[in-house]
């Protein structure tokens, strides 16, 4: 039985007869090929990097498992289409908080058509891409005190300037309040982002292969990160990091992926800010 | 007594009357404000650089120094006009080569005006500015079989893709003959671009400054790599690299500078590309 993911924060959504990815409860993940070149290029992506050995080990496990491509019963109700079957990365969390961060100063890339060029560099320059080199293009809080979801609206995370990605990175790891404007007290911040298996460290074993890579170019996609709310006996939080949505991937040509390594060292910094911050906050006993 | 530039090979040229740079014998290099906001804001950012303390010692290097704005005679004859007076890098080269590359995968940046977004986006999509990360603006390489200056017409510079730029790197560090289509030998590569004051070390240094620093976002400027080709007793090449052209350098407002670090990191990969292949050819006797 596949059902609508409960987790998913960006990209098309499957509800209201829509078509978008589906999940079973086996921690896998439908993902329909959409009926341009996009959902091809995708899989074929999928396709090159399972079998490329090339890619270190390590670097492997920052992407989704790939399973093929399946025909499973589409959600829009059109009837058998193909789809990806892929890891589906939160399923093993009980309340996740996930965050999509699209990475790269640009979506689009040479050769495009002009239609798509004019469409991509409109909206990365309405949004932080080109300020920051990567945009937040959706989230999804546990909130403690309210113990329940707070998820904002997909055009207030996109009107995001320098100020609102960096309070809304603040309040990804924050237990107070996330709905209105306190500030936020970044409690979750070295557990989540810091640490030996935190966001950050995960994060650099990413940079450091993109700083020499040059294997694929990844145009228009996402840091995905994730972490558990759930709090049993042992309060572990299993941060992660996934690299997700591959339709625009191209060939590296022996060069590097300039865009997405400029876009994540940014990101990087804006992670590596908070964290700083807080352990200030800390050893002054605030 | 003021002269034209015997080695400038980007940006305005002082000749026919025009209005650009003079150096001095003495190993100044006069840069005239331009009308516009340009030469202010290049200014600006020259004063603010020479005085900001939190620019390391070891990055200082890499600019040329500043001695203030002066009124000198312009080389259009326009009169008395206000001219940055700028170290000279070349004047203590007797046979320089030199290679002016543009960093960054765009040369436009937030809040520009639509003309000159459109004018940017037309020439960075045109050149290997959005593929590449860089773009080289110009080049004049020694020739030692002709014994003369080499020098390709601006236009062919600007058409270079991948291939091109990495065969004008290729050429840059090269013995034979140049202007045929003889492959490039790079023969001084390990001098010039290898070795601890290669240019491949300094590079690297600066790239770790642009790793986090926060203070200047390089809009539009050039890596100028310089080396010598007199060979006198002690055949010592002096490779040089100086970042130069920073009439659109904004604050950084805590953001690093993807666009220029991105495109700094493709460009040193092209580099070590070029120390690698030129290593296993020694090695393997060729």
């Amino acid at each position: 039985m596949l059902k609508v993911p409960e987790h998913q924060v960006a990209g098309h959504i499957a509800k209201d007869g829509k078509l978008g990815p589906l999940v079973d409860d086996r921690g896998r993940f439908y993902k329909p090929l959409q009926g341009d070149a996009r959902g091809e290029n995708e899989a074929k992506f999928y396709e090159s990097f399972s079998s490329n050995k090339n890619v270190p080990d390590h670097i492997r496990g920052y992407f989704p498992v790939y399973h093929g491509v399946q025909l499973v019963e589409a959600s829009d109700g059109s009837g058998k289409l193909p789809h990806m079957v892929l890891e589906d990365v939160v399923s093993s969390y009980v309340k996740p908080s996930v965050m999509d961060v699209k990475i790269g100063s640009r979506t689009w890339y040479p050769d495009v058509s002009e239609e798509y060029f004019n469409k991509c560099i409109k909206k990365d320059r309405a949004t932080t891409t080109v300020s920051l080199g990567f945009r937040v293009s959706g989230l999804k809080i546990f909130d403690c005190q309210e113990s329940g979801f707070w998820r904002p609206d997909k055009r207030v995370v996109l009107a995001y300037k320098a100020d609102g990605a960096r309070t809304a990175l603040r309040k990804f790891v924050s237990s107070n309040s996330l709905a209105d404007d306190s500030v936020p007290d970044c409690a979750y911040a070295s557990e989540v982002y810091g640490g030996s298996n935190g966001i950050l460290m995960q994060l650099l074993e990413v940079k450091a292969w993109f700083e020499t890579q040059t294997l694929y170019h990844f145009n228009s996609c996402s840091v995905l990160m994730v972490y558990e709310n759930e709090s049993g006996g042992d309060e572990e939080r299993r941060p992660q990091v996934k690299l997700v949505d591959f339709a625009h991937v191209l060939d590296g040509n022996g060069v590097i992926d300039h865009n997405f390594f400029g876009g994540l060292c940014s990101f990087i910094k804006f992670i590596q800010d908070i964290l700083e911050s807080s352990d200030n906050r800390c050893e002054n006993g605030h």
